[in-house]
């Protein structure tokens, strides 16, 4: 299925072999950037970023709205390439647990798997990464729509 | 009880009655800024925003990472003040349901009730609303620890 | 408004005043029973029952999923009785924090609030009461459909 | 690691292969029997039971009450297995998404991993399945306490 979305073609030092720079987004998307995403086999794309300051709480470590803002937007892109189409989806409901931190310059991959798409719900669940250890655990209810709707993770 | 949060004394052009500017937290929750602050009868506080420009995805309404960036903020700042002092929390789940949408120039609130609050776990709760608007309905876990924590939401 | 549920009219022994014995529902939910409703001056119904042996868990209190079971019914109780029909709704997503537990003879309350009534969703929130203490927060969402549904809660 | 619970030796009919009478529980858990159990490769172990009249709620399916009490006890179960030890675990948080139904007849599995064990807190999710179908998405938080605790889900 071709993505709706515009990849770069080009690799970036110190970013990980096959990810590419994503150019997408609203303006609180974009405050989370510069964000990559490679292919996953299953269809779906892994949405990463290495953490940087400004993803920090005054601890020093990932701030948990920064990680939610993480997982919504990396469940909204993959729905939107699962539907081949940008928009007409809204976050009815998302929950998250958060099983360990992450800190800076650590590469934070978020893993999707959309387990249902109906005609008017579509369900989902994101694992944020650092390498193998779990850093959050979320999962989502999305509202199909044909208008523009609130919400939409970008 | 005394805060542990600075906050500002003056009154601001645009922001509501009692609101105070609220000087404080990491990198990430800077950038949802400038966020406001009103004591709350119960003990605890509004926290409050102007929604801008940068809080909004490509569909020109806020980002879903925005309203749990805000409701993760404001249940940890207040939980702060019902314990006197900051860090030594980390939240441990967090659960959001999305009823509406807030736009541009929207006066939004956090409104935070406690729950429960255990020598080892906090439960919280926080309402975003425009005006008697219900936004967003979250709810969250923390873990009381003594020392500094992962996930400290500021 | 009408309910649509058959509610007795005699009081029982034992039942604190003004609530009713609730004559509905499915077979599991029959097995929670007997269960008890009293109108509540917002327009919902509290639903109520006496913790009895065959609610517990090996540790002598309420089993996590007696609770859930009380809660999604309640939740479906009222929604049905908003919108003067039974049926036609089924629960999308549930979410609930454990606060405290309730033992053998405790009078447990369940207070549904519900915060948006959509055409296509509809937003509910349910407390688990024993007398003031918090034994459940839950909340939920519904998808409002026309044929019958999967997940009606009774 | 050896089981702490009483797995019966003999197949039963109209059983899939491989699965067991497990005896264990409180009233309510025993209420959703039998319950049958299946190792599983990561150590964890399968919960499962044949849908039956029962479960059901007024329109014929499983009711959300008993698919969440199941998931939860199987969270549980795997929990005690994976410590060695029964009860000593309390639910603090528990999110599902209702993805389909499940019908009479339908042999309906909970399959569990556990994600992070703590020392203080321990993360597991919990699918429930009919064959290949997604019928429920779930995921818990439990508190790990030495003495005897609420909630404990059996």
């Amino acid at each position: 299925m071709t993505s709706p979305y515009a990849i770069a073609e080009t690799a970036e030092p110190g970013i990980p072999e096959g990810f590419r720079r994503l150019d997408a987004g609203g303006p609180w998307f974009r405050l989370i950037g510069p964000v990559y995403t490679h292919p996953h086999p299953a269809g779906s794309v892994i949405v990463a970023l290495r953490v940087a300051p400004h993803h920090l709480n005054m601890q020093g470590v990932t701030h948990g709205g920064m990680l939610t803002t993480l997982a919504d937007s990396a469940l909204g892109i993959n729905l939107a390439i699962a539907r081949g189409r940008r928009g007409g989806q809204v976050t009815v409901s998302f929950t998250a647990d958060f099983l360990s931190d992450a800190r800076e310059g650590d590469w934070l991959e978020a893993h999707v798997i959309i387990t249902r798409m109906g005609k008017r719900l579509a369900y989902a669940n994101c694992d944020l990464k650092v390498g193998e250890r779990h850093v959050l655990r979320s999962s989502a209810v999305f509202a199909i729509v044909e208008r523009q709707l609130p919400h939409a993770s970008e």
